[in-house]
């Protein structure tokens, strides 16, 4: 099954919500409750849910628990994925916190940088390495992601370097677009991009007012 | 005229690539150029350009300086748009650091933390204020759009207090889905979202090749 790109972020949002709901308490959640948290519509909650060959209890709703485990079987790999990151400054370092502790079949196994002063050292809980070991780490610990976090002129450089190494997703942070080849999974992560959007319904929205 | 959320996104990334393309020496650029820089298809790039109400050059294609105008006139708010950082942890000063000195009509003019040592200091640049002066600063400096970068378990209350004090857009960084009134415009930036979604493809890869 190949679900469409906005259809597995959509899971992910659910089973986010989900995780949080079932901390909460509740054992169901009605699709329109569920809808209501992703500011969407039911419909589109049922038919992402339909996708993945699951379905709601009359009356009672989603099972929450079975729910999360149904998303977690499409978009989990079974044995995890290993990921590094590229770039140990503040944005590096606020990643690794970010994803270590969190629940997620993905574990950051790795960090690099070229500073001496970083290298070697654990940094946000995982060791940091030279760059210059990136093939030889990225072998060892069976790196399948890596995550771009470097100063945007050196991103495309150290995006070869990782494709080389044999890395099948790259995760982009930099401002600068990516050129990798095909059969590399790539999402640009752009806070520019998004920032901008923001901007334009609030310049929208103020017109609007006017 | 109102566009749809992607194509502000794509205009964005296509002005972001325009100044890459400009000072690297070009002045005209194909729509299949601009195309192959985003991974998309020259008739998608032209549709968004044609939206935008401007034209490519017959032979010469899009004329770069003039298009990075035309962009800039749908998406940047002419008078510039003033923003907050909410929370300068790692990420607070990662996002600070990285949009401060960047070309853009925003500019991050405040940031906050509850964090004594913080507040009152220049951190990556901008002033820190106490969080408890969010509705005084965000009124004497006229913020108009607020980026959460808190601890997730106060990003709701966080937004409730920048919807009170006038906010009108809301760029989320933490992995609690918020809920505004629907008119403040809300961009959610989940990390793991995007994480999870290049796992997923990578999964796929793999299950392909074996």
């Amino acid at each position: 099954m190949n679900l469409p790109e906005r259809t597995i972020e959509r899971l992910s949002e659910y089973r986010r919500s989900l995780l949080n709901w079932l901390s909460s308490g509740s054992t169901h959640i009605f699709s329109h409750e569920l809808a209501k948290l992703h500011n969407i519509t039911p419909v589109q909650v049922r038919r992402d849910i339909m996708l993945i060959g699951y379905s709601s209890v009359k009356k009672k709703g989603y099972d929450v628990k079975d729910l999360i485990t149904e998303i977690g079987k499409i978009i989990d790999s079974e044995e995890g994925l290993n990921v590094a990151v590229l770039g140990m400054g503040n944005l590096g370092r606020a990643v690794t916190t970010y994803f270590n502790g969190k629940r997620s079949k993905m574990r950051i196994v790795a960090t690099f940088d070229v500073d001496p002063t970083k290298i070697g050292r654990v940094i946000s809980g995982v060791n940091c390495y030279h760059i210059n070991d990136l093939k030889k780490i990225i072998g060892e610990k069976n790196i399948s992601i890596g995550v771009i976090t470097t100063p945007t002129d050196t991103a495309n450089n150290i995006a070869e370097d990782l494709v080389v190494a044999g890395i099948k997703g790259i995760m982009n942070f930099t401002t600068i677009p990516l050129n990798v080849s095909s059969n590399v999974y790539l999402e640009e992560y752009d806070m520019i991009t998004s920032l901008e959007k923001v901007a334009y319904f609030v310049k929208k929205h103020n017109s609007n007012v006017r």
